[in-house]
C-alpha cells in the first residue's frame, strides 16, 4: 500500500536502482503556480555531501510528467519522477542469502517469497524518501499560511549545544571506525488554523503518525511534552488558556486537544536510529551456509542518514496536514 | 473520519452523554466463534472500580446488534452496543465558554461552530474506547495464534518496581489533593506471522501508530528501543540474526524491519498524559466573560485514567495488526 | 465492505430476522437541522401496504442513536437504527440446501461456508434499503438546492401511460398467478451545480453508478439518451450549448459530459428484475437431495417490489451526490 | 480521484499533449512472470488504423519504470508509462471559450477555473485509457483460470449479423459526412471463482460498474437480460439452478446472485456514445462572443471510436474483478 490520504493522495514508486523513483499525487487543487525551481531548495536539504553523508550522489533533478500546464497546477495528477543514474548494484547480490542486520532484506525477502528487488534495498531504500519531500513541496503551497521548522536535537549523544564544536569531528570518527550514529529531530509548525483533524482515527496525531512512521528508520514519536510529560501532574501538564484565539500558556499537549489542532504551535520530535549499514563486521544468520557467519557490508552509505531526515520528516508532515486541511475546507 | 481499516474495518459512533456508544466492525470472515461471554473478561479489564478511576459505574453489557448467528460470525457486519445509564450531564454545560484545560472543548466548539454535543465530551469521551476494546476481542480471534502482554511501566514519576509498595498511597493523595496522573505503558506482542506490514505508508509502525495514537490521551509512541536506542552506536543497535527462523540476538528494531514483522517480539511502548479533569482550581479563558476567570471542575474522573488503558491499548493494536494479516493473507 | 463514500460515508448492517437494521453515516457537516419526523416521508414511500407489495407490515420508525444533539447534527456520526418486529423465520430454514433462484442462498452459502444468516435473506435483504432511504434523507439536507424527481416508466410490458387504466389488475393477476413482475424507474435531478465529479474513476457517472447498482435487483442502468442514444448520429446526439449557464439544446448526455456535471438536468434510469421470490413452484436444485425437486417458496413477498423502489433510487442517488459536492466544496 | 480499487490498486495519470500517459498499480503479488511482450497484444487491439478510426498514430510502447525484476512482478508498485509523439496542439487552443458539444471542455473549464488542460481533452483524453488496457494486462494474469470476450453488438443503427456486409461503407459514409456513430459491445467473461463481491456497495455490479462508467463515453450498462429483462414474468426471469456446482438453466441475472458471482458466466452489456468530435459544423455557445455561433472541429478523430474499445472494456472489467478476487482469497 503506497498511497497515502483522502483529499490530498500521494503514492510513491521506484526503486533504488532501478529506472528511477517517483511520485504520483493527486487531489491538488488547479491554479496552483508550480514549476522546477520549486522543487530545488527542498531537494537539496536532502542531499547528501555533506560530513557524516554517503558519498552516492544524484542529480535528484525532479521532471513533471504530468498535471502541470502553462506554470500552474491543472488538477489532474502530478507525477514526479527522479532518474537514477549513480547506481552500483553488484554488492547487493548476496543479501537474500546473508541478510544485513536491521535492514528488510529477510522480512522482505520471506513476504515476496524472494521476488523483491534487493538492490540498494529496491523499493525499500531511502531513496523512495525523494517522492515525499517534492509532494511535501507541494503541500506546503496548500499550506501557504504555516511555516515548518526542523531542528536536529541530538545525533547519538551529542546534544544540540555540543554540534558546532564537536559535531564534525565525532561523525568522522563514528564513520573511521565503521560504525554509524542516529539521533532525535524536532519539528514546530506554526499558524495551523484551529480544527483540523478529528476525534479518534482521524486525530492530527494519528494522521501525522501514520506519515512519520512510515520515513524509514524513525522509531519514535511524541508530541507536546511526549514521554517527558507522562511524569507532570496534570495541574501542571494542563495548558491553560489566556485569550480568546485560544493561544495557551504551556504547550504541554503541542497544539493537539482531542485530536484537533487548537491553534497554538504544533510541536513533534522522532527518535531515528542508527544507519543500519556499516562497514563494521557483523556476525548474522546465513541462509545459503545455515549459521551464523561474519557479514562485511561495501557499498556507500551514510555515517548518520538522520542528518538529511529533517527536510522529509518536515514535507512528510506537510502531506499530512495538507490532506487534513482540504478535508477541513469542506466544513459547511 | 470514525472508521479504521482496509479489509478488516472498524467504525465507531456514540456519545459519553447520549443513549450509548458502540462499534460497527465490517469485513469479519465468516465462521469465527462469537458470543456475548467473550467479551466480557476484556471489557472488566477496562472498567473503573479499582483505586485511581473514576467513580462513574456503567454496567457495559454489549448487546450483539447484528452479524452473528447461530454463535458464529455470518460475514455481515457486526454492530455492537453499549448502553449508557449512569449519566449526568448538568455539570457540562458551561465548557463551551469555558473550556477545560486539555480537552477538547475548545478546539471541538470552534471545529464543529459549537454544535458538538458537549456533554461528558460527547464524542470525544474515553468512552467511545468501548468499541474498541470491543472490536479487538473479534481480531485476537483473528490473530488466534499470538499472544499480547501489556504492562504498565510507570505512573506519573514512579516505576513499576515500586508500585506494590508506593502506588496506591501516590494516587490517593494525588487524588485527594485534586490532582491527576500520567504515565507509560508497554505492549510485547509474540508470534505474530513474518511479513506483515509494507515498506512505506503501510509499515507495521505505520497502521499500529495511526490506530494507538486515536486512544484518547496517548502522546508518544515509540518501538523496540526507541528514543533510548538513537544513543546507540549501528553496532549496537543492529539486531543480527542468529537462526533460519529469522530471530534476532537483540531486539532494538522491535520486531520490525523496513515495515515489515520479522517474527520477533514486536515491542512498542507509549506516553498517557495525565487526566485533563483535575478538581484542582485553574485559570484559563472564559469566552463569555472575555478574560481569564478561575475554573473548578466538578463531576467524575479518573487520578489517572491511564491505569484502564492497557486493554485499550492491546485491543487497538490488535484490530490493527488483524487488518494487515488480512491483508497479508490474500498474497499468492 | 458495507461502506459507501469518501467523506459522505455510510455504513449499513443488520439482518432481516434479527434484532434491526440501520445506517451509520460519517462525514455530515455540524449544524444541519435533523428530526425524527424528517424522515418519516421518505420512509412512508418505501413502505408496504399497496397493491402488489409484500403483507409483512414494520414500523419502520427510526431510532437516532447518536450524532444529533438539541436538534442537530453534530459533526460525530449519526447511527439510525430500525427495529424488526415482524419477522417468521420458520420458512426459510431450507434454503441452503434448496436454494431459491434469482436469490443469493446459492452464492452466499459458498461464499460465507454456509455460516451466512439465510432467515429472511439475512444481511442480503431488501430491508436493509431502509439505511438508504434514511442516509438519503441527510444527503438531500446537504444538497439542499437541488430536487430529486422519480417516475416509474414501467412495469412490466407496461407503461406508464397505461397506470391508471391497468396496473392494479395487472398486479393482482400477476400475484393471484403466483408470479411477479419487474419495470424501470427514471431519476431526474435538477439544479446540480456544475463541476461534481471527475474524469474517469470518480466521474459522476462511476459514482452513482457504484451505488445504485447495490440496490438488491437492479440490472441495467443508463444516463441521458443511453442505450437508444447509441443509435444517433454524433451530430444527433451531441448537446449544443446555448448559454452562458451552459444549458443545451438536448441532453442526450444526461447533463454530465467528461464526468462531470454541466449544469443541465441529471438524468438517469434503471432497469429493475421481477421479485425472485414467486409462489409458483420452481424446479430448481436440492443439494441435500442432489437432484433438481420442485421448489414451492411460501412466506409474503412483494408481486413487484420496483413499487416500492422509487425512493430508494432517489435517495440512494442523493448519498452519492452529496459525498461528490463535499469534495467538490473543498476545491480553491 | 485518479485511484480505483482496494487491494488491487490502479492510478492513472498523464495528459493527451502532454509528455505522456501512464498507470501506477499497486497491490500486485509477488512472483508473476511479466514483461513488455505481455501487453503487445492487448494495447494493439486499442490502436487505430482501421477503418472509423483516428489517423493519429502512436507507438504505445510501455516502458516499466517500476516493479519488475529479473521478469517477475515484486511485490511493489508497477509504473508503466506510454510517451507522447503525434501531439498537434494547435487546434485545440479556443475550446475554453468556444466548448465542443459532448466534450468535458465547458464542465472541467469551470470545475478547475480555466486552469485544465485542454489541447487534445487534456486528462480527458481517451489516451488514458491505454493505462487500463495496461493495468487489465497484469489483472488477467491474476485471474488466470478465467477467459474474456467481447463483441461488438450494434454499431449505429447496424447489427452484427450485417457487419460483414455493410459496416465498412457505413463507416466511411458517416465519416465522409462528418458525422460519427456510437453502439454497443457485450462481455462473457467465463470461468470466475463463485464467491467473488458483497451484498450491496460491494456487489459485483456496483464494482464492475463503477469501473465501466469510468470509461469515456458509456452511458449506460446492463448486467444479463439486463432492460429487457424487466419485461419477463419472474418465473421466466428466474435462473433455476440444475446441478451441485451452481449452474442454472437460463442466465438472466449474468452470474450474480445478490451481488455475488454465483459461477456461471458473467454476462454484461454496455451503450457507447457516437464519438462528440464531428466535422460537421455546430451551433454552440461561444463565451467569448457571448452568443451561439457556428464551431468547426478540425483535428483527428475516430468515426466511431467504440471499435476501440472493447479490449478497454475487457480490461477494465479485469481490473475491477482482480480486486474483487484478491479480496476473496483472504477470506478464512
Amino acid at each position: 500500500m503506497n498511497s497515502f490520504g483522502t483529499l490530498f493522495r500521494v503514492h510513491i514508486y521506484g526503486e533504488s536502482h532501478g529506472s528511477g523513483v517517483g511520485v504520483l499525487i493527486d487531489g491538488i487543487p488547479a491554479g496552483i503556480k508550480l514549476c522546477i525551481d520549486d522543487f530545488i531548495v527542498d531537494l537539496s536539504k536532502r542531499k547528501s555531501g555533506k560530513v557524516g553523508t554517503t558519498p552516492r550522489k544524484e542529480a535528484d533533478m525532479p521532471n513533471l510528467i504530468s498535471g502541470v500546464f502553462n506554470g500552474f497546477t491543472t488538477g489532474a495528477p502530478i507525477n514526479i519522477f527522479f532518474e537514477n543514474s549513480n547506481t552500483d548494484s553488484k554488492v547487493y547480490s548476496d543479501f537474500k542469502s546473508h541478510p544485513r542486520p536491521g535492514h528488510a532484506d529477510f522480512a522482505a525477502t520471506q513476504k515476496y517469497s524472494g521476488f523483491n528487488d534487493i538492490r540498494g534495498g529496491g523499493h525499500f531504500s531511502g531513496r523512495l524518501t525523494l517522492g515525499l519531500v517534492a509532494a511535501g513541496v507541494v503541500a506546503k503551497k496548500i499550506l501557504s499560511e504555516s511555516s515548518f521548522n526542523t531542528e536536529i536535537e541530538t545525533v547519538g549523544t551529542l546534544y544540540k549545544n555540543e554540534f558546532e564544536e564537536k559535531l564534525e569531528s565525532y561523525l568522522i570518527e563514528t564513520g573511521s571506525s565503521g560504525d554509524s550514529l542516529g539521533g532525535t529531530i524536532s519539528l514546530t509548525i506554526k499558524n495551523l488554523p484551529i480544527g483540523l483533524g478529528e476525534p479518534f482515527f482521524g486525530s492530527v496525531e494519528s494522521v501525522l503518525a501514520s506519515m512519520i512512521f512510515s520515513i524509514p528508520g524513525v522509531k519514535g514519536l511524541e508530541f507536546g511534552a511526549g514521554f517527558k510529560g507522562c511524569e507532570l501532574l496534570g495541574s501542571q501538564f494542563n495548558d491553560n488558556f489566556i485569550n480568546s484565539d485560544g493561544k495557551t500558556e504551556s504547550n504541554n499537549n503541542g497544539g493537539i486537544n482531542g485530536g484537533i489542532t487548537n491553534g497554538n504551535d504544533l510541536l513533534l520530535r522522532i527518535a531515528v536510529k542508527p544507519t543500519s549499514s556499516i562497514f563494521k563486521t557483523q556476525n548474522t544468520f546465513n541462509f545459503k551456509e545455515s549459521s551464523v557467519l561474519p557479514l562485511k557490508i561495501n557499498g556507500r552509505h551514510d555515517v548518520a542518514f538522520l542528518l538529511r531526515v529533517p527536510i522529509v520528516l518536515e514535507n512528510a508532515a506537510a502531506i499530512a496536514l495538507a490532506d487534513l486541511y482540504l478535508q477541513h475546507k469542506k466544513q459547511f
